[in-house]
């Protein structure tokens, strides 16, 4: 989430090779290649291939004499276009090998962070090399499976909520996805980056946590109690008229 | 969602094939071939297959002679084989056709309803012709675009909810998967069964209607007081260590 403030980002931990074969793996990487600026790269996708995405990033970074790197990039753009090249070189290395098993070794990343100067940024870089900013209409970007939480981050971030509250909303979301999606499970990895920081604060919330237990209490309530305060659909004193198509008895409600 | 009391289902009407070609169609659909029954068929899938089902649905219970329909099965699995059966046919009789431009003609169905002697039920019938029932431990059914609203369901059904309650709940799952998909889309059509009554009423809710403007504002008050109330996340006295992996500055958070 790219909020007024600063940045809010989690990943979970879960990668599964089959609901047999699942393990924990972090998905939230911090680099700080210069004291000018830091960045988090968070993946999904194949694992071996976001492995060694990192492993490159981080042999870049060590190689002398001033190679592409993420310390020797000077916008959040062209970072985001090193990693698609870098993530484009790992698949095309292994294509063969990939191909002969049918997997697909394909990653999709979300690279956030700030270099001084720029104004702090989330991109989403596709497979293919390319990317694309989140929107300011709906300042988030998700990767995976971001279908069962997108409602709470729209809602989130209409609200124009600050990083604290962010925070909990990208809890509420992950929880509310890994309910829904075995795939999806906790240690939940969350950074939280203030605007011009250039450091940021990093939290991991286990599967035992308390916030956890808590949240999911307070979402019942709540839900429960937008619900009791909705009127009745059969109550509806906006009530239209009745639609007596193929013979059936019904209200149709409009304004 | 079966329910203690008895039934509630709900279908949105768009349809489209790309987002260029967007239309309004019913898809929930009330038999009453007798007495001593009821149904509503719910769809998903290849528009032209759910047409000629239904049509052939309504063809079989006109033929004379007692061949097989919606009237003469016994129990509501056959009847949900009997449909199942017929959406094979379908897609069977026109798989040359749809074959040569490669469209997925087939379609899923839910099939809600109660003959006399037996209680209410809710079933799924794939394309492949055969049926789930709603597990026990989550007693819901959803085709087409069901993950965005899959956990506001589980939600409300742990909750036991009433079929007043539960009608405002499936229009809240409804609600959150339209916003963040754009298949998806009102008017909603609702139906609410009560064990037993062999009728059901039926309602029709439009995009300009009150209730909808209303819920999306008592979501948006309950879903930032429920984070409210929640403790923030770098608050926590549940705090069980710092993590420094990779050199990084981190806390954990367990119980």
């Amino acid at each position: 989430m790219r909020l007024d403030d600063g940045l809010v980002v989690m990943s979970d931990t879960r990668t599964n090779a089959g609901v047999d074969n699942i393990s924990t793996y972090r998905k939230l990487h911090v680099f700080r290649p210069a004291a000018d600026r830091i960045f988090v790269l968070q993946s999904a996708g194949n694992l071996a291939t976001t492995q060694e995405v990192l492993d490159r990033l981080s042999h870049d970074l060590r190689a002398p004499g001033g190679a592409e790197s993420l310390a020797t990039v000077d916008e959040m753009y062209e970072a985001a276009l090193y990693v698609g090249r870098v993530s484009r070189t790992v698949v095309g290395e292994h294509r063969d090998g990939l191909m002969s098993s049918g997997a697909d070794g394909t990653a999709t990343f979300i690279l956030s962070g700030q270099i001084t100067g720029a104004a702090p940024d989330i991109m989403l870089i596709y497979p293919e090399g390319n990317y694309i900013r989140a929107s300011d209409d709906r300042p988030f970007l998700q990767i995976g499976e971001s279908k069962y939480g997108k409602f709470m981050l729209d809602v989130g971030v209409r609200a124009h909520a600050n990083l604290a509250v962010a925070a909990k909303l990208a809890l509420a979301s992950m929880m509310s996805t890994a309910r829904a999606n075995l795939s999806v499970g906790p240690p939940y990895d969350l950074a939280v980056y203030r605007n011009d920081a250039l450091d940021l604060e990093e939290f991991r919330i286990t599967a035992d946590s308390v916030i956890l237990e808590r949240l999911l209490e307070l979402w019942e309530k709540h839900i429960l109690a937008a619900l009791h305060e909705l009127p009745a659909v059969s109550d509806l004193d906006a009530l239209v008229g009745t639609s007596g198509a193929d013979g059936k008895s019904g209200h149709e409600f409009g304004k």
